[in-house]
Formats: structure tokens, sequence, C-alpha cells
């Protein structure tokens, strides 16, 4: 893990994680467990621990937990080994974790009004400040009354920092330690999006949440530039939090970076954990890594962030990614994928997904998902589905109805799972839906393994016993 | 009017009504006075019947009508001159008219749920057959359960006979007598619909009302080309009525053609009226004729179709042609320019429209019409939605549901004018909106005095002085 020997700082800005904390903060041995299938680690699996019904009890006696700042208060409600379930209050809702955000990128969600939105019980809908700063602008929103009263959403709003936008819509961004530098889409010239700013056009928004502006890297590539991100990252967290200027009404959250290495990772943890935010996410995954790094840097991460503060798992939206990360401790999700594969005339089920377009569909009377109770599921067939997608954008709208009913209602099952002491018998039933045949991703097997979740009854004995 | 030397009918027709019948239907008198200002007519305008106050009051005694078949109950509620107010009870809705009927291309209003649609106060829903048949087809359909149960709609539905939009959407479209011949867009064969065959999908799909299979030309076409298409509607109204199999459960109308000769029209109406139809259309307009052409054949028609019976305007939209056509006795219109003409960013407002995507739209924090009460006024602002527009489905979307709140609204408030004895003042304050300048264009100066309202009060001295 030889990756410490750091290149040289711009001058003035100042490190703040130091690589020799390392030790203080993450044991060689938990690093060892966790990343003991990671690719090049050559770790033997360390024994999980042990999940009797004894243990299970024992570890419902909880260590309740709670953190108040000014403009948000965390409650842990229920664990469930490392799986909780919490009150997120925050200025403009008080949700429920684990949750999910969908994200909608012009002030809403593709298809759904927000009375629609509502109905579903949506807590936290993502803005991405990318798109609301080029149009309507964020001085428009300012003077509007914020993109709470902007959109009319009466609930709870996150908006990102904009630079992950920049970085992957246009091909021309840059990241220097500036800030992210990027061709304006509407005259072409040079621009500079710093972390100062991001919070400026942020604090314009008005969200409850207010991401820092991070400098991310695919989890897909190797070699220093990771570590250069990961720094970085932790240098621009103090341009954000000296930014911030509405902190009584806006938390910011600081994101982890570091890739697939766990000891970049644990050095931006530890550097983040010191600044004391309101939440934490944890960014850079879900960009093509194996499942097997994704829930393993989750796992360390939730593992060394605080108890009492949210934990956000940035872009994940697979309802198996979201119950995985569940298990290992993380609060918060978001993702396009509900919407988009919505688009694609595709239906979340408890199966797995259901191809509305497949010409099976076509005289197929059920409901998309005969034991869901959503407006969509209640009022039509698949075959009525099936007529509209294949021409009508009404097809799409019904499809995203649905597949973000099921997301919430994945959330309120999550939630109340921990709640009431029968979340391994939740995860069981989820998995034996998902893979009847008992065939549980090997990954899956081992992120519940350290979760303390016992999946043996619902994975086929062959296969179980090969594991 | 030398158009009665008529070709020769195909062998076995029985051609249903002779000219000879014109006097026995419609005076001279009132042709003149209709059509005194049609292209080609030179006739002067007669003088309009009185509109004073105890003229109006005198209208007032009304005369109420009441038709009651196996399928449909007409009974007309309040008058006001030619203008009625009725209840109308079909198999699946009692509806009040004048009522719009939004356009389901595909057994879904672009954009809008069906709770949506109730909610806003929809009665009827007009399903094109065209679409129907091709997907998923009026057999699947019928397997279904009809139209009603398949795309989950309680309230009434009308579907068109199909021909209209073969000819209107197909290039390769002709008319001969035997039916519409057009070239399938699925696999490119030559296929035929007659009006059996229009029938028989209606009867499968199960909508409320049908419409006989009809031939229609453009009214802005002359020559005896409009003379075959009336007769030739004729001849097919004997082949739909023998067809329908369901006469008990569907209500058929006949379609009224004839161009814009007043004889045509008048042998057309006669025909139909002999065949004692639950309801009757007139179609062949609005398709790009003068406006004044466009009410005097409505004029026509709803003087001479049955006073106990509805009277449909086909393809009749726009706000101001609906309170003109409703001053003149119709009751029925449909038309896709409300959800149309949202997805172009504009709204419907009592002054006329309003561009959603004009550049003063982007910091105007007014709802769209700040004194309508719909789901979209009461929450979201003209920038908002101006930002919508500009890019995403979602502002079609609400425009849609603003738009057909707007004309169900006026649905409403003619009905309660008519029956309140207010209609006069009802159009008064329409027109006054509309043309706050008093520019009230001569066409409805025109229809207004011959439906006996007195808008002198809205239109400016020096303009009415010139009428």
């Amino acid at each position: 893990m030889g990756r410490r020997n750091l290149g040289p700082y711009p001058k003035g800005v100042k490190v703040q994680a130091a690589p020799l904390m390392l030790t203080r903060f993450v044991s060689k041995t938990i690093l060892q467990f966790l990343f003991a299938q990671a690719p090049n680690a050559g770790y033997p699996l360390a024994t999980p621990p042990p999940s009797t019904t004894a243990h299970l009890r024992q570890s419902l006696q909880l260590r309740r937990s709670l953190y108040f700042s000014m403009a948000l208060r965390f409650e842990v409600l229920g664990r469930f080994n490392r799986a909780r379930a919490a009150q997120l209050t925050l200025p403009h809702y008080v949700c429920h974790t684990p949750l999910f955000m969908p994200v909608g990128t012009q002030g809403t969600i593709k298809g759904m009004t927000n009375s629609q939105l509502e109905e579903i019980g949506c807590q936290i809908i993502l803005g991405n400040t990318y798109h609301l700063a080029l149009r309507p602008t964020s001085e428009l929103i300012d003077e509007l009354g914020g993109l709470h009263k902007f959109m009319n959403w009466p609930r709870a709003l996150l908006t990102d920092s904009g630079g992950f936008q920049m970085v992957s819509l246009l091909h021309l961004a840059d990241i220097t330690e500036n800030g992210v530098t990027f061709q304006s889409p509407v005259d072409g010239k040079p621009m500079l999006l710093t972390p100062e700013e991001s919070i400026e056009i942020q604090n314009r928004i008005g969200a409850d949440i207010i991401m820092a502006l991070d400098d991310v890297v695919r989890t897909t590539i190797t070699g220093p530039r990771i570590e250069e991100a990961m720094y970085r990252t932790l240098r621009w967290i103090d341009r954000c939090i000296a930014a911030h200027k509405r902190p009584h009404e806006q938390n910011l959250f600081g994101i982890v970076q570091g890739g697939l290495d766990p000891v970049l990772r644990d050095i931006c943890v530890r550097g983040l954990v010191d600044r004391n935010l309101p939440g934490y996410a944890i960014g850079g995954l879900a960009g093509g890594e194996d499942k097997d790094s994704f829930w393993r840097v989750v796992a360390q991460c939730t593992a060394a962030l605080p108890e009492d503060k949210p934990r956000y798992v940035m872009g994940v939206g697979y309802p198996l990614d979201i119950v995985v990360c569940s298990a290992l401790g993380a609060d918060m999700y978001d993702c396009v994928y509900p919407t988009r594969t919505a688009r694609f005339g595709t239906a979340l089920v408890p199966e797995g997904v259901l191809k509305l377009k497949h010409q099976a569909m076509a005289d197929d009377t059920l409901p998309i998902d005969p034991t869901c109770t959503c407006m969509v599921c209640k009022n039509y067939s698949r075959a009525y589905i099936h007529c509209l997608v294949t021409k009508d954008a009404m097809g799409s709208q019904l499809l995203s109805y649905h597949n973000l009913y099921y997301m919430m209602k994945l959330s309120r099952d999550l939630h109340s799972s921990i709640i009431q002491g029968r979340f391994p018998e939740f995860v069981c039933g989820f998995l034996q839906k998902m893979f009847p045949k008992g065939d549980v991703p090997k990954w899956v097997c081992n992120a519940m393994e350290v979760a303390g979740i016992d999946i043996s009854s619902c994975c086929a004995p062959f296969l179980t016993s090969q594991d």
C-alpha cells in the first residue's frame, strides 16, 4: 500500500489528514478482513461474526445515538447489527431512514407531479446544481424565494455540488487545484466552478442538504490520480466550510473519496470526520467497479463514519444494492435508475425487473406486480402499459410512478423491519423473491456475513456449501 | 345552387334523401339569412331577431325536451334562445352539456392520468379507433373486457370511425363506394375499412358513443366531390345501422357532411334525421374554412337537427368557437388543441393564450392564470413552468392539465350560465376578457346576432357602429 509518497501540495494549502493517522483509526485486522477478496489483496476471508439467535437478540440491545445541530437532528431509533433505522429531521421535513432520493434534474422528477411524489411517500428530492445554475440560474431561484418555493416542494431537498455533472457531461472539463474548469455550454468560453462558488450557488438554491465540491475520479482507474483526487477533496472541504454562509439552515455534507484503495478511503474518512460535519457521503462508487470492491468500500466507510450522523452512498439505486448497503449501515441513496429504466419500459418488481415492451406483455391482464398496492398496479394491466410504452410518454410516466413507489416502499420496509427487529427475515424474504433458485450472488453473501445477517435460509444448499 | 344533377349511384344502393325534400325542411328565408355573407352568396344580411330584455325573458320560458333510448337519455334542462344546457345520460356516465371531450389517441390523454382527468371533471374521452385497432387491436380490447376496462376509465367514451384518421394520416388512402382503401402501415398491403368493419371494430371497443363511417372531404375544396361525399355518407349510414350489433349499449351517431353548401348540408341533415339516430355530429368543419362559413354551417345544422338529441361539432376546440357554437345550439366538442398547444408551451387563459416559452416568463412569479383554481395554477409559477417547457416533458404535462381544466371549466360555465338564465352575461364577460379593446371579430358578432345574444356591451362603440 505504498502510496504515501505524496506529491507537493500547492503553496498555502494545509494538508489536514496525515497518512500516519491510519493506525489510530482503522486497525489492520479490519482492513485485512474487509479487503480479503479485493483485487490484488490476497488476504484470506476472515471468519464472519457469529450470527446465532442469541447474538441477534443482543444486537437489538441498542445503543441509541443522537446528533443535533442547528439544521439537522439525526436520531437512531433502532439497529440490527450494523443496520440502523433513524429519524432525520431537516429544516423542511422529518425523514425516516434508510431512504431513497429520486433525482429531479430540472427541478422536477420526470413524469411525476409533486403531489404524486408526496402521495408515494417521497421524503427528499435531489436537485442537480449544474442544471439549476444554468437554468433558471441560482440568482433567479434565490429571488423567487429558493428552490422549495420555485418548484413548490414542501419537503426536503438536497443539491449536489455541480462538479460531478460538469465532469461527466462536458467533455472539456478539467480539474485544477482552484476548481473545475469547463467550457460554458452557453457561449463556449472557459468557466471555473470553485468550491466557494459551488457553495455560494447552493446557498442561493437553499436545499436542506448541500454537498461539498469534490474531485471525483472513476473507480476503474488506478495510479496516483486517485490519491491526488482524495487529497484535493480534503483540501476543498475546508474551502467549502469557509464559504458556507447558511450553516443554521443548510447542512453541508462532506464526500469520502479514495477510489477502491482502503488506505486512501481511511485517510479521507478521518479527515472529514475531524471537520465534524452534519453528515457524510461515500462518493466515487457505482461507477463500474466490481460488486465485491463496491460493498467493501461501503463497509469500510460506514464502519469508520460516526454512529450518530447520516451516511449517504451516492449514485446507488438498484434495490439489491440498497438492501446490502443498509445492512452495512448506510442510510441514504440517490439514483436516476428507477425513472430512467421506466423510460426504457422496465418496471421494478420483487423478482427483479419486468420488461413491459416484451411481446408477452401484450395480452397480460395482470398488474405490473400483483403484490404492489400503488396507483398504477391498482388501476392498469401489463397489456395496457405495454400498449403505451411502445408509443407514448404516458407509459413511462406510469412506470416511473410504480418504480418510485417501489423504492419508497423498500425504504419504509427497511426502516420498519430494523425497528421491529426482523431485519434478517426481511432481507431473506427480499433475496428469496429475487433469487428463487437460491443463486444469491457471492458478493451479496460476503457482504451479509460482514453485516451479520444469516441468509443461509434463502441460499440453495449446494451454493451455500460452496461458500 | 345547381348541384342536383347527381351522377349515377352504384346499383342496389338506395338513395335516401331526395333533393326535392329541401323546401319541406329548411325555408329559403333561413338559407338567405344564414348564408348572406357566405362566399359567392350575395344576399344581404337579414335583420337579426330582437334581443330586448323582454325577448330574453320570454326565451327562458323553456320548452323542455327529452329523448330516451336504450343507451342514451338526453334531457334539456335549460335554454337561452338557441343555446341549451342538458343532461346526457350514457351507459357509463351522466354528463352535462355543453361539454368538451379531450382526445386520447392511444387510450390515454397525453400527460394526464385518469385520476387527474376525473379530478378536473372530464366526462367523456375520445378514443381514436384507427390507433386502437392497430395497437393493441380491437380484438384484444374486446378480450380484455372493452376499452373502459383496458384503460381503466369509468366514465363515458366515444370512438371515431377510424376513417378520418386513415384519410388524414395516410397518404395512400382512397375512398371507394365500398369503404376507405389504404396501405397497411404494418406490411404495406392494401387494406379496406368498410362501414361494416368500422362498426364491428367499434362494437368490440365498446365506447358509449360510436361514430358512423363517413366520406370526409376538406371544406376548402369545391366541385362535385363534396356532393358525392355527402351522398356516400348517407348511403354508408344505412350500412352502419345494419352492422351495429350493440344498439342497446352503444349509441351510433350519424355525421352531417356537405361542405359549405347549405343545400347539401340540408339534404344530409334530413337524411340522417329520418334514420332517428340517438345523436348527430356536424362533420367536415374546422378544416381551414373561413370563420363566417364555419359558424353558418353550424347554425344551419343545429337549427335543423332535432331539439331533443345531442349535437356534436367535430374537431372544434378553440374556446371562442365553443362559446359561439354553444350559443348556436351545439352541445359537444372534441379537439387535440388544448393538449397539443400545451406541448408547444402555450396555456389557455381568459385573455386568449399565454406563451410560456417567452423570455418574459423567465422571472414571472405569477401563476399561469391568477384567476384559475386548478392544481397547476395553485402550485406553480410561470417562471417554473418556463424553466420546464424549454427542456422537459413535465412542462407540457402541467400545461395540459391546466388547459384541459380550462376547457372543463368553460363547459361547466356554459352549462350553469344557461341554466341560470345569465348566458348573455357570461358570453359578454368571456368576450370582454378576450377582446378588452372591444375588437370582437365580425364573424362572432354575426353569429351572436343569429344566436340572439346581445354583445354590444363588450364591443367598442366605433367597431359596433361599423357593424
